[in-house]
Protein backbone atom coordinates (compact mmCIF):
# COMPACT_ATOMS: atom_id res chain seq x y z
CA UNK A 1 0.00 0.00 0.00
CA UNK A 2 1.31 3.45 -0.69
CA UNK A 3 1.86 5.95 1.57
CA UNK A 4 -1.25 8.88 0.98
CA UNK A 5 0.48 10.73 3.66
CA UNK A 6 0.68 14.59 2.84
CA UNK A 7 2.00 17.91 4.14
CA UNK A 8 -0.55 20.10 5.82
CA UNK A 9 0.10 24.03 5.85
CA UNK A 10 -2.02 26.96 6.68
CA UNK A 11 -2.95 30.01 5.03
CA UNK A 12 -3.66 33.41 6.51
CA UNK A 13 -5.81 35.95 5.11
CA UNK A 14 -4.29 37.33 2.14
CA UNK A 15 -4.86 39.81 -1.25
CA UNK A 16 -4.40 38.49 -4.94
CA UNK A 17 -4.65 42.12 -7.15
CA UNK A 18 -5.25 42.00 -10.70
CA UNK A 19 -2.77 44.26 -12.59
CA UNK A 20 -5.75 47.61 -12.61
CA UNK A 21 -6.83 46.99 -8.95
CA UNK A 22 -2.36 46.84 -8.47
CA UNK A 23 -1.84 50.71 -10.31
CA UNK A 24 -4.62 52.00 -8.53
CA UNK A 25 -3.39 51.19 -5.19
CA UNK A 26 -0.06 51.18 -5.65
CA UNK A 27 0.79 53.80 -8.57
CA UNK A 28 0.97 53.28 -12.56
CA UNK A 29 2.95 50.58 -13.78
CA UNK A 30 3.76 48.91 -10.44
CA UNK A 31 5.13 45.68 -10.02
CA UNK A 32 4.68 43.50 -6.71
CA UNK A 33 8.33 42.73 -4.58
CA UNK A 34 8.71 38.84 -3.80
CA UNK A 35 9.63 39.20 0.07
CA UNK A 36 9.42 35.07 0.17
CA UNK A 37 8.43 32.11 -1.68
CA UNK A 38 5.97 30.16 -0.89
CA UNK A 39 5.75 25.93 -1.11
CA UNK A 40 3.62 26.59 -4.57
CA UNK A 41 6.15 26.99 -7.21
CA UNK A 42 6.10 30.51 -8.58
CA UNK A 43 4.19 32.07 -6.04
CA UNK A 44 5.47 34.59 -3.26
CA UNK A 45 4.50 36.45 -0.28
CA UNK A 46 4.98 40.35 -1.61
CA UNK A 47 7.19 43.49 0.65
CA UNK A 48 3.66 45.09 0.19
CA UNK A 49 0.97 45.10 2.48
CA UNK A 50 -2.78 47.02 2.24
CA UNK A 51 -5.13 47.70 4.11
CA UNK A 52 -8.91 45.57 3.87
CA UNK A 53 -11.57 47.42 5.46
CA UNK A 54 -15.23 45.97 6.32
CA UNK A 55 -18.08 47.38 7.39
CA UNK A 56 -17.06 46.89 10.95
CA UNK A 57 -13.25 46.63 11.48
CA UNK A 58 -10.35 46.71 9.26
CA UNK A 59 -6.81 44.58 8.89
CA UNK A 60 -3.89 47.62 8.63
CA UNK A 61 -1.16 45.32 7.09
CA UNK A 62 -2.68 42.18 5.01
CA UNK A 63 -0.03 40.11 3.15
CA UNK A 64 -0.23 40.15 -0.52
CA UNK A 65 0.66 37.04 -2.33
CA UNK A 66 2.16 37.47 -6.10
CA UNK A 67 2.38 37.33 -8.80
CA UNK A 68 -0.66 39.04 -10.42
CA UNK A 69 -4.21 37.72 -11.08
CA UNK A 70 -6.56 38.39 -13.55
CA UNK A 71 -8.88 38.99 -11.00
CA UNK A 72 -8.75 40.82 -7.13
CA UNK A 73 -8.99 37.79 -4.38
CA UNK A 74 -8.98 38.45 -0.73
CA UNK A 75 -8.98 34.97 1.28
CA UNK A 76 -10.16 35.38 4.88
CA UNK A 77 -11.00 32.78 7.38
CA UNK A 78 -14.02 32.87 9.84
CA UNK A 79 -12.70 34.75 12.27
CA UNK A 80 -11.15 37.64 10.21
CA UNK A 81 -14.87 37.66 8.84
CA UNK A 82 -16.09 38.54 12.09
CA UNK A 83 -13.69 41.36 12.63
CA UNK A 84 -14.06 42.69 9.80
CA UNK A 85 -18.62 42.15 9.44
CA UNK A 86 -18.02 40.00 6.58
CA UNK A 87 -19.97 37.66 5.32
CA UNK A 88 -18.15 35.22 2.19
CA UNK A 89 -18.88 32.11 1.21
CA UNK A 90 -16.78 28.88 0.99
CA UNK A 91 -14.97 28.99 -2.52
CA UNK A 92 -12.54 27.57 -4.46
CA UNK A 93 -9.61 29.86 -5.59
CA UNK A 94 -11.24 31.82 -8.82
CA UNK A 95 -14.60 31.46 -8.07
CA UNK A 96 -15.17 34.95 -7.30
CA UNK A 97 -18.96 35.03 -8.73
CA UNK A 98 -21.23 36.93 -6.33
CA UNK A 99 -18.95 36.17 -3.34
CA UNK A 100 -18.62 39.52 -0.69
CA UNK A 101 -17.49 43.24 -1.27
CA UNK A 102 -14.07 44.56 0.05
CA UNK A 103 -12.56 47.81 0.76
CA UNK A 104 -8.64 47.59 -0.20
CA UNK A 105 -6.40 50.51 0.27
CA UNK A 106 -2.91 50.80 -0.81
CA UNK A 107 -0.43 53.99 -0.56
CA UNK A 108 -1.83 55.37 -3.80
CA UNK A 109 -5.30 55.18 -3.46
CA UNK A 110 -8.30 52.63 -2.82
CA UNK A 111 -10.73 50.09 -4.70
CA UNK A 112 -14.36 48.94 -3.64
CA UNK A 113 -14.68 44.87 -4.79
CA UNK A 114 -17.98 44.27 -5.28
CA UNK A 115 -17.42 40.64 -5.63
CA UNK A 116 -13.82 38.28 -4.55
CA UNK A 117 -13.79 37.81 -0.75
CA UNK A 118 -13.91 34.54 -0.15
CA UNK A 119 -12.95 31.98 2.41
CA UNK A 120 -10.92 29.41 1.10
CA UNK A 121 -12.64 25.64 0.83
CA UNK A 122 -9.73 23.43 2.09
CA UNK A 123 -7.86 21.75 -0.44
CA UNK A 124 -4.95 19.71 -1.58
CA UNK A 125 -3.05 20.42 -4.28
CA UNK A 126 -1.22 17.75 -6.27
CA UNK A 127 1.33 17.46 -9.24
CA UNK A 128 -0.07 14.77 -11.68
CA UNK A 129 2.04 12.16 -10.82
CA UNK A 130 1.59 12.40 -7.06
CA UNK A 131 -2.61 12.74 -8.24
CA UNK A 132 -1.72 8.91 -9.83
CA UNK A 133 -0.22 7.31 -7.35
CA UNK A 134 -2.81 8.27 -4.60
CA UNK A 135 -5.24 7.25 -7.50
CA UNK A 136 -7.15 10.99 -7.34
CA UNK A 137 -8.56 12.85 -10.04
CA UNK A 138 -8.85 16.61 -10.42
CA UNK A 139 -11.77 18.19 -8.24
CA UNK A 140 -12.40 15.16 -6.50
CA UNK A 141 -13.82 15.43 -3.00
CA UNK A 142 -11.83 13.24 -0.52
CA UNK A 143 -11.38 12.90 3.22
CA UNK A 144 -7.83 13.69 5.22
CA UNK A 145 -7.32 12.12 8.69
CA UNK A 146 -5.10 14.10 11.03
CA UNK A 147 -3.90 12.46 14.15
CA UNK A 148 -2.95 13.67 17.83
CA UNK A 149 -5.26 14.28 20.51
CA UNK A 150 -7.39 16.78 18.57
CA UNK A 151 -7.80 14.23 15.77
CA UNK A 152 -10.28 14.39 13.01
CA UNK A 153 -11.11 13.79 9.64
CA UNK A 154 -11.40 16.68 6.97
CA UNK A 155 -14.34 16.20 4.88
CA UNK A 156 -15.15 18.16 1.77
CA UNK A 157 -11.39 18.49 1.19
CA UNK A 158 -10.94 19.21 -2.93
CA UNK A 159 -8.02 17.61 -4.66
CA UNK A 160 -6.51 19.90 -7.44
CA UNK A 161 -4.18 19.05 -9.86
CA UNK A 162 -1.92 20.62 -11.80
CA UNK A 163 1.28 20.58 -12.92
CA UNK A 164 2.55 23.75 -11.61
CA UNK A 165 1.61 22.88 -8.24
CA UNK A 166 3.97 20.87 -5.17
CA UNK A 167 1.59 18.47 -3.33
CA UNK A 168 0.44 20.00 -0.31
CA UNK A 169 -2.50 20.21 1.99
CA UNK A 170 -4.28 23.85 2.10
CA UNK A 171 -6.11 25.15 5.22
CA UNK A 172 -6.63 28.00 7.19
CA UNK A 173 -5.97 29.13 10.32
CA UNK A 174 -8.87 28.11 12.38
CA UNK A 175 -8.42 24.97 11.16
CA UNK A 176 -4.94 24.49 11.90
CA UNK A 177 -5.56 25.40 15.41
CA UNK A 178 -8.37 23.30 15.90
CA UNK A 179 -5.89 20.41 15.01
CA UNK A 180 -3.30 22.28 17.47
CA UNK A 181 -0.92 23.08 14.89
CA UNK A 182 -0.52 19.33 13.20
CA UNK A 183 1.46 19.37 10.08
CA UNK A 184 0.76 15.80 8.56
CA UNK A 185 -2.16 14.48 7.54
CA UNK A 186 -3.55 11.31 5.57
CA UNK A 187 -5.94 10.87 2.53
CA UNK A 188 -8.25 8.23 3.27
CA UNK A 189 -10.97 8.40 0.70
CA UNK B 1 -32.55 3.88 13.74
CA UNK B 2 -32.46 6.25 16.77
CA UNK B 3 -31.14 9.72 15.92
CA UNK B 4 -28.04 10.44 17.17
CA UNK B 5 -27.89 14.10 16.20
CA UNK B 6 -26.45 16.43 18.64
CA UNK B 7 -26.52 20.19 19.42
CA UNK B 8 -22.65 21.49 19.09
CA UNK B 9 -22.03 24.28 21.47
CA UNK B 10 -18.82 26.61 21.66
CA UNK B 11 -17.06 27.01 24.74
CA UNK B 12 -14.95 30.95 24.61
CA UNK B 13 -12.16 30.85 26.97
CA UNK B 14 -12.74 31.05 30.76
CA UNK B 15 -11.96 30.46 34.49
CA UNK B 16 -13.24 28.06 37.30
CA UNK B 17 -12.21 29.71 40.86
CA UNK B 18 -11.51 27.28 43.96
CA UNK B 19 -12.69 29.08 46.73
CA UNK B 20 -9.81 30.07 47.97
CA UNK B 21 -8.50 31.39 44.89
CA UNK B 22 -11.77 33.30 44.69
CA UNK B 23 -11.14 34.82 48.16
CA UNK B 24 -7.72 35.74 46.71
CA UNK B 25 -8.83 37.67 44.04
CA UNK B 26 -12.33 39.06 45.50
CA UNK B 27 -12.05 39.55 49.08
CA UNK B 28 -12.63 37.29 51.95
CA UNK B 29 -16.26 35.77 52.12
CA UNK B 30 -16.60 36.71 48.33
CA UNK B 31 -19.27 35.09 46.16
CA UNK B 32 -20.09 35.00 42.78
CA UNK B 33 -22.61 36.68 41.00
CA UNK B 34 -24.49 34.39 38.10
CA UNK B 35 -25.08 36.58 35.24
CA UNK B 36 -26.11 33.97 32.62
CA UNK B 37 -27.07 30.27 33.36
CA UNK B 38 -25.82 28.05 30.50
CA UNK B 39 -26.81 24.84 29.17
CA UNK B 40 -25.24 22.67 31.55
CA UNK B 41 -27.52 22.73 34.32
CA UNK B 42 -26.31 24.81 37.27
CA UNK B 43 -23.70 26.35 35.74
CA UNK B 44 -23.28 29.85 35.24
CA UNK B 45 -21.29 32.91 33.37
CA UNK B 46 -20.36 35.31 36.13
CA UNK B 47 -20.86 39.02 36.31
CA UNK B 48 -17.26 38.86 37.60
CA UNK B 49 -14.58 39.17 35.16
CA UNK B 50 -10.36 38.63 35.82
CA UNK B 51 -7.31 39.36 34.06
CA UNK B 52 -5.51 36.19 32.80
CA UNK B 53 -1.84 36.86 31.79
CA UNK B 54 0.82 34.77 30.29
CA UNK B 55 4.40 35.20 29.25
CA UNK B 56 3.89 37.03 26.08
CA UNK B 57 0.33 39.11 26.73
CA UNK B 58 -2.74 39.00 28.67
CA UNK B 59 -6.59 39.07 28.40
CA UNK B 60 -8.17 41.73 30.62
CA UNK B 61 -11.50 41.05 31.34
CA UNK B 62 -12.23 36.83 31.05
CA UNK B 63 -14.71 34.97 32.03
CA UNK B 64 -15.47 33.12 35.30
CA UNK B 65 -17.82 30.04 35.03
CA UNK B 66 -19.36 29.03 38.20
CA UNK B 67 -19.87 27.28 40.72
CA UNK B 68 -16.66 27.30 42.61
CA UNK B 69 -14.44 23.84 42.35
CA UNK B 70 -12.18 22.56 43.99
CA UNK B 71 -9.76 23.70 41.71
CA UNK B 72 -8.85 26.28 39.69
CA UNK B 73 -8.70 25.87 36.35
CA UNK B 74 -8.31 27.95 33.01
CA UNK B 75 -9.46 26.93 29.35
CA UNK B 76 -7.66 28.54 26.36
CA UNK B 77 -8.04 27.94 22.98
CA UNK B 78 -4.92 27.28 20.90
CA UNK B 79 -5.51 31.09 19.19
CA UNK B 80 -5.37 32.22 22.81
CA UNK B 81 -2.11 30.14 23.62
CA UNK B 82 -0.30 31.83 21.39
CA UNK B 83 -1.67 35.50 21.99
CA UNK B 84 -0.57 34.74 26.01
CA UNK B 85 2.84 32.78 25.17
CA UNK B 86 1.48 29.71 27.39
CA UNK B 87 2.38 26.28 26.30
CA UNK B 88 -0.97 24.60 27.63
CA UNK B 89 -1.89 20.88 27.10
CA UNK B 90 -5.31 19.46 25.49
CA UNK B 91 -6.86 17.77 28.64
CA UNK B 92 -10.26 16.06 30.07
CA UNK B 93 -11.71 19.15 32.68
CA UNK B 94 -10.63 18.51 36.17
CA UNK B 95 -7.30 16.83 34.60
CA UNK B 96 -4.66 19.54 35.69
CA UNK B 97 -1.91 17.85 36.96
CA UNK B 98 1.18 18.78 35.09
CA UNK B 99 -0.70 21.10 33.09
CA UNK B 100 0.31 24.96 32.76
CA UNK B 101 1.01 27.66 34.75
CA UNK B 102 -0.76 31.07 34.71
CA UNK B 103 -0.76 34.36 36.29
CA UNK B 104 -4.51 35.52 37.30
CA UNK B 105 -5.06 38.70 38.33
CA UNK B 106 -8.66 40.30 40.61
CA UNK B 107 -9.60 43.31 42.17
CA UNK B 108 -8.06 42.48 45.55
CA UNK B 109 -5.30 40.81 44.51
CA UNK B 110 -3.21 37.86 42.26
CA UNK B 111 -2.96 34.14 41.81
CA UNK B 112 -0.46 32.47 40.45
CA UNK B 113 -1.21 29.00 39.48
CA UNK B 114 1.58 26.10 38.79
CA UNK B 115 -0.86 24.24 37.18
CA UNK B 116 -4.61 23.97 36.11
CA UNK B 117 -4.13 25.68 32.25
CA UNK B 118 -5.70 23.21 29.73
CA UNK B 119 -7.36 23.23 26.26
CA UNK B 120 -10.21 21.29 26.98
CA UNK B 121 -10.53 17.78 25.16
CA UNK B 122 -13.73 18.09 22.27
CA UNK B 123 -16.23 15.94 24.59
CA UNK B 124 -20.39 15.19 24.37
CA UNK B 125 -21.61 15.61 27.56
CA UNK B 126 -24.66 12.70 27.44
CA UNK B 127 -27.10 12.25 30.12
CA UNK B 128 -27.61 8.97 31.19
CA UNK B 129 -30.60 8.43 29.50
CA UNK B 130 -29.03 9.60 26.10
CA UNK B 131 -25.56 7.68 26.36
CA UNK B 132 -28.18 4.44 26.86
CA UNK B 133 -30.29 5.64 23.71
CA UNK B 134 -27.05 6.42 21.82
CA UNK B 135 -25.59 2.72 22.66
CA UNK B 136 -22.40 4.98 24.58
CA UNK B 137 -20.27 4.60 27.49
CA UNK B 138 -18.66 7.35 30.08
CA UNK B 139 -14.96 7.97 28.80
CA UNK B 140 -15.90 6.64 25.27
CA UNK B 141 -13.67 8.10 22.93
CA UNK B 142 -16.18 8.62 19.82
CA UNK B 143 -16.97 10.26 16.19
CA UNK B 144 -18.98 13.21 15.55
CA UNK B 145 -19.78 14.38 12.12
CA UNK B 146 -20.32 17.58 11.08
CA UNK B 147 -21.48 18.77 7.03
CA UNK B 148 -21.60 21.69 5.45
CA UNK B 149 -18.88 23.04 3.12
CA UNK B 150 -16.11 23.14 5.97
CA UNK B 151 -17.55 19.68 6.83
CA UNK B 152 -15.31 17.30 9.19
CA UNK B 153 -15.65 14.31 11.19
CA UNK B 154 -14.31 15.17 14.91
CA UNK B 155 -12.05 12.29 16.02
CA UNK B 156 -11.22 12.39 19.59
CA UNK B 157 -14.52 13.42 20.94
CA UNK B 158 -15.01 11.93 25.15
CA UNK B 159 -18.29 11.00 25.65
CA UNK B 160 -18.83 12.25 29.70
CA UNK B 161 -22.34 10.50 31.24
CA UNK B 162 -23.25 11.97 34.18
CA UNK B 163 -27.29 12.81 35.84
CA UNK B 164 -25.97 16.29 36.56
CA UNK B 165 -25.49 17.11 32.62
CA UNK B 166 -27.39 18.21 29.66
CA UNK B 167 -26.97 16.68 26.10
CA UNK B 168 -24.62 18.84 23.80
CA UNK B 169 -21.66 18.46 22.40
CA UNK B 170 -19.19 21.38 23.25
CA UNK B 171 -15.81 22.65 21.28
CA UNK B 172 -13.75 25.78 21.41
CA UNK B 173 -13.99 28.61 18.92
CA UNK B 174 -10.92 27.91 17.27
CA UNK B 175 -13.26 24.40 16.57
CA UNK B 176 -16.41 25.99 15.73
CA UNK B 177 -14.56 28.65 13.39
CA UNK B 178 -12.84 25.84 11.00
CA UNK B 179 -16.39 24.45 10.84
CA UNK B 180 -18.06 27.84 10.07
CA UNK B 181 -20.23 27.69 13.36
CA UNK B 182 -22.02 24.85 12.26
CA UNK B 183 -24.31 23.76 15.84
CA UNK B 184 -25.46 20.15 14.72
CA UNK B 185 -23.91 16.95 14.87
CA UNK B 186 -24.18 13.55 13.86
CA UNK B 187 -22.53 10.90 16.55
CA UNK B 188 -21.57 8.54 14.00
CA UNK B 189 -18.99 6.09 16.41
Amino acid sequence: MTSRKIIIEASGRHVHLSAKDLETLFGKGYSLTPKKYLSQPGQFLCEERVKIEGPKGFFDRSGIIGPIRAETQVELSYTDERTLGVVAPVRESGDIKDSAAMTIVGPNGKVEIKEGVIIAKRHVHLTPEDAEKFGLKDKQIIKVKVGGDRGLIFDEVVARVNPSYATAMHIDFDEANAISGVTEGEIID
